[in-house]
């Protein structure tokens, strides 16, 4: 078997979604630094790069975000379906299972070749998506769901379903930040699972569901609801130095959300979220986790372990910070995580539509030449 | 970019499940020649060999069937959720979103680890699958679905869930062997999806959903349904030739069913599924659809084009003959092919827990160092 499996060495698409260079801590979008995006570019805007390779201009920009919004509601066999959950299913069971749904109330759903067509069902199912994730977190605490509203951004929207309060801008701007940051990452599992179901020929649904059962894993999706667990287990900002000495400095354990497998030295997205962490912190009064987190950061920063092997935190150390200061429960992280990426995922989809069977070969490794004997003499 | 896009050079896994030599028309299952396998075994019986790579003796295979035809039945949830669905949803549509809803009622859904678990967890599915294929025939049409039976097997269950009639022991066969003929084919699209959901630790629903997923497009899953199509397109034996000398002869079409990505000269599977379609056609005094498709075959075996590339019928031919002479609607073809793919699926699944992550490379092909531009200025 080659590659061990991952098939690491295997080039399966040339894109110009993204580009990352982990040696040196780079990742752009469609050719733009994601430092130069980050701070001025809403997520609307993302999308619109992502599919088009060009930022829209003001028009379009307004355009895309009124349509994102107008689209956003879902029906109400949805919601009935969501109401009709075990209280504790995972939540990303629920969105995988209510995006799935979605496609039967899509008029273009069996639409399999029309690019256009692909992208303004993007657009719709990615404002559905953030009202599944609003409308769950309230189903869960047995709340009614809230409607989205036509004059608010995808950040905006989120915030404001899930209070059903005028969202504050600071909240919206860490937000926002945060769905661009993580909307596309080159060619990463989940979205090779899209574009393994995309080169079937199968629907765009079909696709974001297999990148939302991917994203699912553990060791894809998981990795900032471990950093927040972390966070919590350690508690309070002096116990962080015993934590360390107790977990990390014996070797039982790694720090969560330190370190990246693609960042060799700095993650570009980690120092912006902090930004946007601190923000938060101050403006909400809800500095705890902030702090902790920064503590734990400083605390690895002057260990010799960190400090030979360039380990720095990565965007999900951040991330987990601003998610749970947003008042998010910590199963939630993953669903908004796919949030953002069904930008990327779908930019890719619309990319293999027409593309060729991805079908890797397997190596037989069993028996050959076995008689087959009857049941009763077994 | 390496192997246009298609990953047809590289090999992800060793596996034991399945060995096909296209060359020589070869299928094997664990050791076991298919045509030995498909007219003495039950589908109940492939479902362990694939798991447990040995053919289960008579206890073991009782307390399977029993289990599987036990546990079958879907929550009231699963089933209200179908009857909200739009009467023309796609069946693969209403499979995807039944299968992934089914996790939240499943009390080991988020055990990711544990291989004896998850063969556990591909039992219960498997049955269940069954049941959602039945009970959405009848909400289809209107009708109210029909609760499984313990006492029966996979086969049998299904076509008593579609009429709530003691079935005929003819198209239980015919039905039986389908379920064993298609249950795994090696690194195919749908089987490739799956593991790549389940190399992040995702769970067994999500994998599979995934496979459905995949399996929807039209280049994977659909090549029955398109050869059933086709059949109803003629709709006489006697326009056989007129079709094939208007479509075919003249270039314009080839013959849906006929010919084979893999099996260069004999599909191993055709010709057993052939005489099941021949002994349905005789039970059910329907042979209209058999005549058509054997005289198509023998017209097109008569012509230099099909004798020179070696051409004959696949799996798909027969098996859309198969499915249609048993009342399912061209619609329910491909999630007739899930609920035997769930096997070979789930193998898979379960022998990739544990292992590395699937990620292979792209290659940025865009632009580099574009400024960032206001959007009043753009």
């Amino acid at each position: 078997m080659t590659d061990r499996g991952g098939l690491e060495e295997a080039v399966v698409a040339d894109i110009t979604t993204s580009y990352i260079d982990g040696s040196t801590g780079e990742l752009i979008y469609c050719g733009y630094a994601i430092e130069d995006l980050a701070e001025t570019t809403s997520f609307e805007e993302i999308l619109f790069l992502l599919y088009n390779a060009r930022l829209p201009n003001q028009a379009e920009y307004e355009a895309l975000r009124a349509t994102v919004a107008q689209d956003a509601a879902i029906p109400a066999a949805v919601i009935q379906m969501m109401k009709s959950l075990p209280s504790g299913t995972p939540a990303m069971a629920v969105l995988r299972t209510a995006v799935s749904m979605l496609s039967a109330f899509e008029p273009d759903a069996e639409n399999l070749t029309d690019k256009d067509v692909a992208q303004a069902k993007a657009f719709r199912l990615t404002g559905q998506i953030t009202t599944i994730c609003a409308a769950w977190m309230r189903i869960a605490k047995g709340q009614a769901p809230i409607c989205p509203r036509p004059d608010l951004s995808v950040a905006e929207n989120f915030l404001y379903m899930t209070t059903g309060e005028e969202p504050d801008p600071t909240a919206c701007a860490a937000l926002n930040v945060y769905l661009v940051l993580l909307a596309e990452h080159g060619m990463n599992a989940s979205t090779f699972a899209s574009r393994v179901v995309t080169a079937t020929g199968s629907d765009l649904h079909s696709a974001i569901v297999a990148g939302i059962s991917a994203l699912k894993g553990p060791s894809h999706g998981g990795a900032n609801s471990e950093a927040m667990k972390m966070f919590v287990e350690i508690g309070e900002v002096e116990n962080v130095a015993p934590w360390f000495e107790k977990n990390v400095k014996s070797g039982k354990r790694r720090i969560m959300g330190i370190g990246h497998r693609v960042y060799k030295s700095n993650d570009p997205r980690a120092g912006i979220l902090r930004r946007h962490a601190e923000a938060l912190a101050e403006s909400s009064g809800k500095r705890k986790w902030f702090d902790i987190a920064v503590n734990l950061a400083e605390t690895a920063r002057a260990d010799d372990y960190f400090i030979q092997r360039n380990l720095y935190p990565n965007v999900d150390y951040y991330s987990a910070i601003v998610l749970y200061t947003l008042d998010l429960d910590i199963d939630m992280f993953t669903p908004l995580f796919a949030m953002s990426r069904i930008a990327g995922w779908s930019a890719h989809v619309i990319d293999q539509m027409g593309g060729r069977l991805i079908r890797p070969k397997a190596n037989y490794v069993g028996p050959r030449g076995l008689k087959w004997i009857p049941i009763s003499e077994r």
